[in-house]
């Protein structure tokens, strides 16, 4: 429990905002007037809580309370009747329940008394006789009580518009998310919106994805009239009856307000661009929770999610969206169902965990989510097979991307999560002072590595083949398991060596195509030094999408389409969605493997900068930490580092022995030099030459 | 899956209607204006489910549809735009797919088609990956949707009234559940009803327990009024202000509409007014649920309701309220605590489950609740100690009764109670075709039964000893334990001859205070033949209320109190509640003891009957059946008994060989005869001598 401080705060079940936000948010999706619901349990916030204080206090105080519901009090075992907003309690101990009831929205509390104060000391309960620690956020005045929080807006002004008869298709001028405002709206009638993520989709009456017909009644008085859903746009097609008098249009710009904490810079401008459009992208779906896309589907997916995680961490550094987004996908108890329905996704989660931990150091969370991890991974080792392994059952999704391929049986792909999971239940078992489990799992998944190779590996195809079917191995090497293995560290330099040249590199394995396993693919390059390549890739493909017109980043993007072919997916011509997060991955790429910066241990407490320039002129950029940042420039015969927090070791490429007047660069052999980063706040000019 | 009919009715998810207006009814509990939430935790309805039905059409169909919540339509994996009340549906194979989501009330669909309709051969999901046979009630009709029911009122007549200044001391003349409806009703201001279930209640406006303070803004405007919320009351004291102007009151009786299958006559008056205040206090605590008073606590705990469920064997047989409470009361997973906290409570639910069956024959809802019967055993399974014993753990609460008692560690009557439903699971799982469950069980609860008797059985005392702490044997021996072990048929003849005497009927053993524990203790020493013993109990005990002006039954009754003193509980002036359903056990005991029937497998494939006058000049009865009914009637020198269904055993006791003309009598020792009844809608007369 935390000390107690006079600064009153709304208090709730843990998790519950998340919970209840996420069931909010995820019925928002609708498609052409017809709700779509997703296909995974909604949970939702305990609609009965308890909430508790022992407290003790040096003279009387009245107390004045604000509660998000229908509730008692009773104080040292009486009940308080009638439904008071203040009351009194003497000098001495004393022990408060607070029982609150609400079905329409989180059930919430705010007291404050001259030293007794809701905050979290406070203890919960959903009458399961488990009390925890009660939540709080930035909820710090009584009237901004939790279920009053709305995302703010910014108006924002079309760049152009095409008036026709009772019709007028206005342009935003890049991807927005939001509501129409127009000022004034009088008259009486229908008037409807198209939206279009392109041009096209906005003209496209009976195919655009999203509509509203609004009906309204002003008559002789005008209005300012809001739309009341948000909805993703660049264009919107406003068609009004006859009767409808309209006046300007602007658009409520609704955003989540995190500030961009990283950047990136570097010599050339269309990858400026590409860092610029990901970076925008990634804010448009980073919002009460990472979603996949705007447009469609709005929904938090585990897979979708994870990447946007680790994006975050080098642009907002947000970890108040990543634990939010990771309470709302595991929801509650009992797990019946993979996460999202999708076995990988499940592990995705997992890792998630791990890589939050890992970036902030954040151990209350990881403590707040041991026990709902513990029961996703007793469901995920409930579902293996007699051989260990885990399979997808009955209407279990294994994804693993949109390409085709066998998804049946042991897909080694899973395997490999499925083990990376497994190693993270026993790290964080241990950190949690809980051996017996963490040797539990690292029995389970060390087992599991060992048969991974023995089953899966192909020393011929030098990689890991696809799956095994009824004890039958089917010889395809796919690129997944293989690079997933590699950037796990499972491989040695042998395998690594053989998985860069037949697989990664050998146009003969399958190829992948979405943005969100090129993500993956693109960091494995990376892994193996490929960074030359990868720009290459990046340029070309991000790029494609610009010269397309692109303000956003797509679901899905073929060079070989044609324009006008650009937008249908899942047998719609519309059916594209035009800001996806997972479009965003040149955020993590060029943080991670050009600007180099990773944590080496958990919350940055160690790191390393290992910045690359690929055939760039130079690269500048800052990656955020939990405290502070760190700061980087690099260009042919110079690198510049300095960093606010924690331990760091640079390492570069030198076709010389590079210096620094800070301390020795080691020559760790092939070219390599390190350099240790000791002194926070100091910057460190290294002069090297570049091979 | 059932056959498909053409008769189409609301469908929704299983359990779900229970669960949701379990939570409903139960936070309608206020105590002087102040909500008082139960300390369970509270299900509802799955807020987003899907429904689906395979079906083939002859010929197109157009098909019209309702539905509670937002949804949408996919025909065979299209979706259909809109929301469509109606779609049509060519000739052929089809797949539909309603998914629908609503968190305001409970999900459901209304499809009506020339032959498709919603019935109970569509699955649906909650998104769990797991499809069950849809629910449905009696709602056939699209515009009586299950959000909309309520049950039935009759108009009351108060049978007195006194006046006062602006007030008024209403009289109903006995106690009843409902509204208040005031006709005209004119005037602005505030009109306060204070409730009493005994004059002196309504008249304590400072400590009556429930009140309602409306205030109404009528004008000159008459207008026809009716209070908000069901009230248990006899006697309502109406204030208000001067300008309010009220005209005559009557009120609004709310009842479940069921009717008294059972009957219960004799020789002696005062056992039929027991019977009939019995039998009315039943049916104002059997609503939605089976609830354990109408004032309070109104709501569900499963010891209270496994009684009710035992006498509306012997009353109402209906079955539909006994589901309705089973299925409200387990609630949804996990399981996180005992039923209402209480370990006892877990035990009685498992018993309801089995009796119900016992009595009705209902495999139905067995196999319904085969999973969560067995997930609440596994809740107990893991709460047992190193020596296999359950005992109570942090908040558990060891009820058993509210006698003083020490209820720490092993407790022996909670052993029995667990072994009971240890055997319950091993015969159902066996029932449903389960042999290694119910092996499962089997052995754990025989392996039970042996270690109760070894370390509790008290040769010296007869009986079985309370508790053993830490080791420690607690040497008091009380009636709980060895009382319930001898009806559920745990002793040996010996053992049930030392439990009589040194136990039942011995007076150093504490006795017991509640109705509810007597329930028990009652049918015991019928179990032993003690059946005149109990007479005097019953005409002693439940008359002492009835001179006291009881219309209803009481939740505690001390003969050693005074009258003024009869009304207090839990420190409250009016704390206790005078219509408690646990008071209305005579109706249990009459039917099953005296009137002597119960079945003897399933449903009442067989039965028995042993009727015993107990010192009575006559009985006469009936004893509903799921189909039919059993009449008995007995004085000294006849017995006359017929069946609507079944096999039966007329079995009594004569000075000398009975006859009977459709049979023979066979001797069974001891002055026993019995009789085979083999014969459906036949009158067996038997002629007897009485001993």
């Amino acid at each position: 429990m935390g000390t107690q401080t006079l600064t009153a705060a709304w208090i709730w079940y843990p998790g519950d905002l998340e919970i209840g936000l996420h069931r909010e948010v995820s019925l928002r999706r609708d498609e052409r007037g017809t709700i779509v619901p997703p296909f995974w349990r909604l949970d939702t916030f305990y609609g009965s809580v308890k909430f508790r204080k022992f407290f003790e206090l040096e003279a009387e105080e009245e107390i004045a309370l604000a509660v998000e519901g229908q509730y008692n009090i009773t104080l040292d075992g009486q009940l308080l009747y009638g439904n008071p907003t203040s009351f009194k309690a003497a000098a001495g101990k004393h022990e408060i329940i607070i029982s609150v009831v609400n079905d329409r929205c989180m059930p919430a509390i705010f007291v404050q008394g001259a030293t007794l104060v809701s905050d979290r000391s406070w203890l919960v309960c959903c009458n399961n006789q488990i009390w925890l620690e009660a939540d709080c956020g930035d909820f710090h005045l009584q009237q901004q009580s939790p279920s009053s929080f709305r995302l703010p807006v910014e108006e924002i002004v079309p760049v152009e518009e095409v008036a026709g008869q009772q019709a007028l298709l206005v342009d935003f001028g890049k991807e927005i998310f939001g509501f129409l405002r127009i000022s004034p709206l009088s008259g009486n009638g229908t008037i409807s919106f198209y939206y279009g993520e392109s041009q096209e989709e906005a003209l496209s009456v009976e195919d655009c994805e999203t509509f509203d017909h609004d009906h309204v009644d002003f008559g002789q008085n005008a209005a300012v009239y809001v739309t009341k859903k948000a909805r993703a746009f660049r264009y919107v097609n406003v068609i009004c009856d006859e009767a409808v008098h309209t006046g300007p249009i602007t658009a409520l710009h609704e955003y989540l307000p995190v500030s961009r904490r990283g950047q990136f810079n570097c010599s050339s401008e269309r990858l400026n661009q590409i860092w610029e459009v990901s970076a925008y992208t990634l804010h448009l779906t980073t919002r009460e929770f990472f979603i996949d896309g705007i447009k469609r589907d709005r929904w938090v997916w585990s897979g979708d999610a994870y990447q946007s995680l680790l994006m975050n961490f080098y642009l907002f550094f947000d970890q108040a969206v990543n634990r939010r987004t990771w309470i709302a996908l595991r929801g509650k108890e009992p797990v019946e169902t993979h996460i999202n329905h999708i076995v990988d996704y499940s592990f995705y989660w997992f890792m998630g965990v791990y890589d939050h931990y890992l970036y902030t150091g954040d151990q209350v969370f990881v403590r707040q989510q041991y026990p709902k991890m513990a029961s996703l991974m007793q469901f995920c080792l409930n579902r293996r097979n007699d051989n260990g392994m885990i399979e997808g059952y009955g209407d279990d999704w294994v994804f693993i991307d949109w390409a085709d391929m066998d998804k049946k049986g042991e897909v080694s792909f899973e395997q490999i999560l499925f083990c990376r999971s497994l190693e993270i239940m026993a790290e964080l078992a241990e950190l949690l002072q809980d051996p017996s489990q963490a040797n539990y799992y690292g029995e389970i998944g060390a087992a599991l590595k060992r048969q991974i190779f023995d089953v899966f590996w192909d020393e011929t195809q030098g990689g890991l083949v696809h799956n095994r079917v009824n004890g039958q191995l089917n010889g395809q090497v796919t690129r997944y398991a293989s690079m997933f293995a590699m950037m796990l560290g499972y491989l040695n330099e042998e395998q690594i060596g053989t998985v860069k040249a037949d697989v990664l590199l050998n146009d003969c394995i399958q190829k992948i195509k979405t943005p969100y396993m090129r993500f993956y693919e693109l960091a494995a390059l990376c892994e193996v030094g490929e960074h030359a390549n990868v720009l290459k890739e990046i340029e070309k493909y991000w790029g494609g999408m610009l010269d397309l017109g692109a303000t956003t980043f797509w679901e899905e993007y073929d060079p070989l389409l044609r324009p006008n072919e650009q937008y249908a997916m899942y047998g719609r011509p519309y059916g594209k969605s035009l800001c996806h997060a997972w479009g965003a991955s040149p955020l993590y790429l060029l943080g991670k493997y050009f600007l180099g910066v990773q944590p080496t241990s958990p919350g940055y407490a160690t790191y390393r900068v290992e910045p690359v320039l690929a055939g760039l002129e130079w690269i500048r950029g800052v990656v955020p930490m939990p405290e502070g940042q760190i700061e980087i420039y690099m260009d042919r015969t110079q690198v510049i580092v300095s960093s606010d927090a924690g331990e760091g070791v640079l390492r570069i490429r030198s076709a010389v022995p590079p210096t620094c007047e800070l301390g020795p660069l080691i020559d760790k052999g092939d070219g390599y030099y390190e350099l240790q980063l000791n002194q926070q706040g100091i910057i460190y000019p290294i002069y090297y030459t570049a091979l």
